[in-house]
């Protein structure tokens, strides 16, 4: 028998796989967000924000490579015997939407959504269970137009938070045109569908991960199969030479301008009717997105853009990081994808039984951000609050009619509320906090009416740089009169 | 045998009980959000973002009148056993991050949280099973001027949304008065604090009421219990007549100043210590309050307020709107209470053992956002975007051009991507949209140079109050060089 050990504590700990944002975080996605809205809101985007919790239904099975029991989702049986769960995307929110309020919404639909999604997945470093995604979509276009204009938008939107064009390319390609090739190499049959669609998924698969294997492990994959550093065999597709040489050769179909590769395309895929519709897509793209300026620095038909969700029908899209990073283990490497979409004509079609087409975006918000890190371009307070310190704790509704003073005057700043006794300890905060400026009035100071101001950056400055003789002849601690207290902070501030 | 119906297609329901926001309900909740965060910003208060899933553990059971087998929780099973949550609220949140970083947070830590929790109860008109919350709290500091300081940021919050002064009231009571009622009244034995619990749990909930039942109402509370319209019976504390005479006397001590009120409070609880220590703190915030300003037109203490929730130890506050709005049956009645909290000393020691001292307020987002729209106060887009139209679908590029250039000039714009053969349809849109400004552009246009701009707004003003004649004769659509495109429908929003 265990011994009593007295009433037990609940563990005071995020959940496994989530985590908390704190401070300056919170501010700095907060102000990317606003800056993507904005661009949303200015392409004519309207906002949506859907419950978090959908019928397991309405959210269908369309997460990828999934290998858990609940299928990848949080999920729970109401009352009523429902099935609920945890969007996992804003995808299929977004599918539910249009499908449920069709007749008032207008059409086209476009609109942003942002905010956060769960996913039950392992997790890893880096890897959470609930994360930020941004989407915009429009529903009910057919037009081509509105994949270009998608495309647009996600250059100027990485723009406008701080990716200098040069640092990231959008990178477009068209499942039409992968099909294509899939029934060129005799592995997709239009008169049955559903024929080697598990050698496809294997090639698809294959080809997103060209990046990390090269074309000889790709090719391993596309034939009998793979043996990775570990031992492990992942099983091929089961492709002829040839038939390999057919999905190799579309991998590297990519040529200096969107009309070459187009053509290019047009070449490997001319044997198929959808193939060749998908090069007729592309090349419109190109054209659209070339008479609005966005040239290949930005804009690319890059015909080795898979993504991996299953839904798509038509372009796809992921915008790409360009420059450098150091990994974790010191290597320099490509900061890689931060967004990704496509056209999935047939979400919306699944609760009405009727087409519709759409098209959108996903930024992945955690990764942009931290690439916004590694350029230096977060926007976030750079200080916390002025802080009124407190010497005579019978005084305090003077040192609150400071702080009021200072908020009155647009400065942020409060007053110690910890246990005033120790000045040391009030001063300390006053550094954990960041703060520019401590406020001090003891009772010498009330009885002729002034204040000390306390520089806490220039003190920080100086006690890092100066020696003990410089560091006290520096003026970092002030006495100003009581009635020159705004103005004064407002001038160590540089805002006088 | 159920009959072969083909696929069963999933429903577009948001689950009951749930709801989506679209454009302009979501931007003006966003513009209020962000004013609220402004001003707990500047009174030093720091963003915090818990994830959306506890532990149950960690939540605990502090959820008021649980009448639901999860109690009120939507709860599932972990792969590893553990019982995982949606939060119900911000508090219980706040009360584990306290205690899992209480060593590298700033003390006291004073932090604002705004976001969605989730409550598995009965759904109803206008109770939904998600809703906002936007939360001021500061932890770790017992003074009561940190009390105080919630009450004058609240009242500053609610001017700052839009709620004038003399339209609101943050009401102030303290639980420790209420206990010192509870002592002198005979159903609180300092000695032995559980005895007559259930006794108090029905005095504080009558209380509660008494704005529906009346002094006469609570009084049957109080007693034997009441029967209401319906019939049904409800159990009462069982109190003497004398016992219910001290509580009512208590619900009744407000006057018309804090000190006064104060005073009626200290004979009232004066047999209890620690009523009478209650009565020193209401006394402490309403100097401290009157010392910065805020005034009983703002602020007042007012010994009727309890605040449901269990966990209160000290000040509990509550903001009331007091204009009248008229309700769904056509009588007038108070809005009512938009915000509420309190002092709550023991929340974080479930954690640790060791008490924390915590104060802080949590407002009713959804309650706020209706009553600034009663008031005619919100804020959101008034329009929607300047639609260009589309006459000839193989000028695509030209169209996509006229959106940007108006972009790029900051306007909202978009090019209509429906299918264009309907012309009518487009102009449906457009005014679907609530957009001001059509952009039309044919061949011959095209030929010329010249675009055609329809000002929707002015010509729907003329179809509702022109005659025919005058109809005709309006210039609602005006032509103008392509080169002006820009400066004309500035001049048309009233930005030229």
């Amino acid at each position: 028998m265990a011994k009593d050990k007295g009433p037990v504590r609940p563990r005071a700990e995020t959940p496994k796989g989530f985590r908390d944002y704190m401070g300056a975080e919170v501010s700095a996605r907060k102000a990317m967000l606003d800056r993507i809205a904005a661009v949303y809101h200015r392409y004519g985007f309207d906002p949506l924000e859907t419950s978090a919790v959908e019928t397991v239904e309405a959210l269908g099975k369309f997460l990828p490579d999934v290998d858990r029991p609940n299928e990848g989702v949080f999920a729970w049986q109401d009352e009523d015997k429902d099935w609920l769960a945890l969007r996992y995307d804003l995808t299929a929110p977004l599918a539910r939407v249009a499908a449920q309020y069709r007749n008032d919404l207008p059409s086209p639909y476009r609109r942003y959504a942002m905010g956060p999604v769960w996913r039950n997945e392992k997790p890893g470093p880096g890897r959470f269970r609930q994360f930020y995604q941004c989407d915009a979509d429009t529903v009910g276009s057919a037009s081509i137009a509105a994949d270009a204009e998608i495309c647009a938008m996600l250059a100027d939107t990485l723009e406008e938070v701080g990716i200098d064009r040069g640092d990231y390319l959008v990178r477009v390609n068209n499942r039409k045109v992968l099909n294509g090739v899939m029934e060129v190499a005799g592995i997709l049959d239009p008169a049955d569908p559903s024929k080697f669609e598990q050698e496809r998924g294997i090639v698809m698969r294959a080809i997103d991960k060209l990046d990390r294997l090269g074309p000889e492990g790709v090719r391993a994959l596309l034939g009998e199969g793979r043996k990775d550093e570990s031992g492990d065999f992942t099983k091929g597709a089961g492709l002829s030479e040839g038939q390999a040489d057919v999905v190799l050769g579309f991998m590297s179909a990519r040529r200096d301008t969107g009309p070459d590769t187009v053509a290019r395309l047009r070449e490997l895929a001319g044997g198929s009717a959808i193939g060749t519709e998908g090069a007729q897509e592309l090349e419109t793209i190109a054209q659209l997105l070339a008479a609005q300026g966005y040239g290949p620095d930005r804009i690319v038909i890059d015909p080795s853009v898979v993504r991996g969700l299953g839904y798509y029908t038509g372009p796809v899209f992921e915008a790409e990081l360009t420059f450098e990073i150091t990994d974790e283990k010191g290597r320099p490497r490509q900061f890689g994808s931060v967004a990704g979409g496509g056209r999935y004509d047939d979400l919306v079609k699944r609760f009405t039984g009727q087409s519709v087409p759409a098209t959108g975006i996903s930024i992945g918000v955690d990764r942009l951000l931290a690439a916004l890190h590694a350029k230096g371009r977060v926007q976030a307070d750079t200080h916390g609050p002025v802080v009124v310190t407190v010497m005579d704790r019978d005084r305090m509704a003077d040192y609150q009619a400071m702080a009021t003073d200072l908020r009155r005057a647009g400065i942020r700043a409060e007053v110690y509320l910890g246990n005033p006794k120790n000045f040391g300890n009030q001063l300390k905060y006053a550094d954990k906090r960041n703060s520019p400026v401590a406020v001090i009035q003891g009772t010498d100071e009330a009885a002729r009416g002034v204040v000390q101001l306390k520089d806490l950056f220039l003190g920080a400055k100086i006690a890092a740089e100066a020696s003990h003789e410089e560091w006290k002849s520096q003026p970092a601690q002030t006495e100003v009169p009581r009635s020159d207290l705004v103005t004064e902070v407002k001038r160590l501030l540089g805002q006088g």
